[in-house]
């Protein structure tokens, strides 16, 4: 049993890693508290999702931690979505401009470099300690060894929560709060990993800088690229109905549906009947919560606070655009409720815009990709986009490649529909869609944003 | 340490109670295990509202075990609303037909002539036992003793989760079930209680067969009757700004704003500024979840399953009628699984109108009440109801006074909403309310419904 002053983080993941960088860095004793074992000596997957993509607001923590250089060399760039029929053929749009990309990183890699880091700054990381408690008022956590079963009594000065989308912190503050405004809303579909494995001499066996979608309507399989040649693919999939995870229940019905559905991706995927069984089945969820903070004494950070779905890509970009957002804010105040205050009255906006968009974008990558209608829309605002820069920027540009904070992006994203829908509902716009006319509508309509 | 057999139920409140009494008369063995002491042998408050609002649901639950004429002695019909406006003036208004009312009953009374019943019955009551764990799968109850720490394992062949608004049952789904949706979110506003006392002799103070209603906008005032001739009051009052149970931080800016708001209730209560500071400031919460069943192992029923704010006063109808359902369920069915899924698919839809109806209902009672167009609409409604009955059926009746379900209640009032709208745009119905045009419209409106 230790009793001793200092910041508390309660999670070492991405989030709690990169914060425990940032507090050492100036000058504060940190100590974290993270309940799984030491992934950098331990072989284990770090959660289930083993390559995430990582984009401009991701970078900008990383730059300002000064490990661009080294997470450049592990990270991957996918330039576009590269789309995959039913017949097997593919076509691939850019994401943004032509050197824009998202860059698929190995979330385990990633995760140990920051935890390195921190070390290195001073940062003191416990293991296999899972929180059993957490007293609010007085900042006292009380943790359990998940092997020794040993209790210890931290006194902390304050607690950042960055332990998850299930996190015990933010039960704390749901079982001893009044005015705790809290949900979690599952979707009807989940999701199984399975993997393309890397071609014999190590290369890539479908394009490496692109992230691959096999959009099918109600559910779509994705791939991103590992460093080692591998693809990582997910299946979104419903739980119930058919077809669903519950309807493949056996090895030969779930091999005649991607035979059918995913040939060319099957043909590139010789474990697929072993890892469809012995993978499990996960869940998509999406967390509300507010307050994040109780006094100065703990702020909830990171998906402990937003946990949303992956479909736009920005769950670990959110949680370190969080860090950044808090690291400002440092400068400005010294108070820390004030510091807290402001933290979460002005990302809360930004958690729920992103959290909406992300449930949105599921819609898009499943189905609207492979209509034409949509991939028109996009050819018209991406040339509208290029006469204009300062006029119009996509929806997906503002999320991924610029600093535009999601509130806005959303609010604009909706003005954007707007005008959208105007131009796409022009007679004949499949052949007039760079004309003078066309143009005309959208800088009315921009004018208007 | 026991091991046995039977029915568990979770809370022996008012739906507990309810239920316990229909599982053993059905021959059921059933236990009940009651975080509080026994409140037939300790003085106590059961839960903070003193007094409640019985209508047409929650009477045929009653009837249904056979205490209706027990219950009716000591319930005091409210036949309508009695406005009090700034100068202390009042107008009465009708809930429905001459004959219907809604009854001030004591939640303390009610509970206790329940848990009587229940033991009557056979069922036990097991007291000062916190629900602290549930093996689902199993159907495992663990309970500690409030006083002597004693755990209590218990084997149910299933589990009743009866334990309200924070259930520990509902807890255990969240902790331990995957894809459990669930949220409780807060009004900006609160509550606190305050006394008008029985005048000298016993008598009322006030007209005793109404709800009494102070609405000021914001907030309000109302008071219900008790068997002693006092009224229990309550001020649903903002938390923060101004006015709000912050900014009323001194006895003198508490009274002075008393006075000027409310100035005939102020004359009635005496104890105000006592009361008014030693009286706790509740919160009004709405929570939601679904998935209500594990298995046929735990069923949530009552507020666990779905805790709504008071301005409808059928959170409590809600919940015996939850009890009636389930009881006609186990009519006609007799597989469990069954009897759960259909009652949590049957009342989901239900729970959510009237959570939906409640919150709307604040407004309506704070604010509309004591506006004119308001009081012409209910006027032009009830006019048009008496002449034909079959055609329309004012919303608040449908919810008190009748057994159509509340999501169809809901749906039926939005479309009222619609035909009312038209009807309230007419230039000059305040003259011509009761004239043929209007009801030609009316008719027209109720056609389409």
């Amino acid at each position: 049993m230790t009793i001793q002053k200092q910041i508390v983080i309660t999670g070492a993941g991405l989030v709690g890693s990169l914060l425990a960088i940032m507090l050492s860095k100036r000058g504060f004793k940190v100590s974290v508290y993270e309940r799984r074992p030491d992934m950098r000596k331990e072989r284990m997957s770090a959660g289930r999702s083993i390559n995430l993509a990582l984009s401009d607001r991701g970078w900008k923590a990383i730059r300002r931690v000064g490990i661009e250089e080294e997470i450049r060399k592990v990270a991957i760039p996918m330039y576009g979505r590269m789309i995959h029929d039913i017949k097997g053929d593919t076509a691939f749009y850019n994401y943004g401009e032509k050197d824009q990309a998202i860059y698929s990183v190995s979330r385990g890699g990633l995760n140990c470099v920051l935890m390195d880091l921190a070390e290195k700054h001073g940062a003191e990381i416990f293991f296999n300690e899972r929180v059993e408690d957490i007293d609010l008022k007085n900042a006292v956590l009380t943790t359990e060894n998940t092997s020794t079963k040993a209790k210890t009594l931290i006194q902390a000065e304050r607690i950042f929560g960055a332990d998850g989308g299930f996190a015990a912190s933010r039960l704390q503050l749901q079982l001893k709060t009044d005015r705790f405004n809290y949900s979690q809303s599952y979707l009807d579909a989940g999701y199984k990993e399975l993997t393309i494995p890397a071609a014999d001499a190590g290369g890539f066996r479908m394009e490496k800088n692109a992230l691959h979608i096999w959009p099918r309507g109600q559910y779509m399989l994705i791939a991103l690229p590992n460093m080692d040649g591998s693809f990582t693919c997910t299946l979104f999939f419903p739980f119930e109905g058919v077809p669903s995870f519950a309807s493949l229940d056996t090895k030969e019905k779930m091999l005649r549906f991607f035979n059918d559905t995913f040939p060319d991706a099957v043909s590139l995927m010789p474990d697929l009947a072993t890892l469809y069984f012995e993978n499990p089945t996960s869940s998509l969820v999406t967390v509300r919560c507010f307050p994040w903070a109780f006094k100065d004494k703990l702020l909830l950070i990171g998906d402990a606070a937003h946990a949303i779905v992956p479909f736009f890509g920005q769950g670990m970009n959110c949680g370190f655009e969080d860090c950044t957002v808090l690291d400002d804010l440092m400068n400005e105040e010294k108070d820390w409720n004030r510091i807290f205050s402001k933290f979460e009255h002005s990302r809360k906006p930004d958690a729920d815009a992103i959290a909406e968009l992300a449930v949105q974008n599921f819609i898009e990558m499943r189905d609207l990709v492979s209509k034409p209608e949509f991939i028109l829309r996009k050819k018209i605002e991406s040339r509208f986009h290029s006469r204009y820069p300062e006029k119009w920027l996509p929806l997906y540009s503002m999320v991924t490649f610029s600093e535009k904070s999601y509130a806005e992006a959303l609010k604009e994203g909706k003005r954007q529909d707007c005008v959208m829908e105007k131009v796409m509902s022009i007679p004949g716009i499949e052949t007039k869609w760079d004309s003078e006319e066309v143009e005309k509508i959208m800088l009315e309509g921009a004018e208007r944003m």
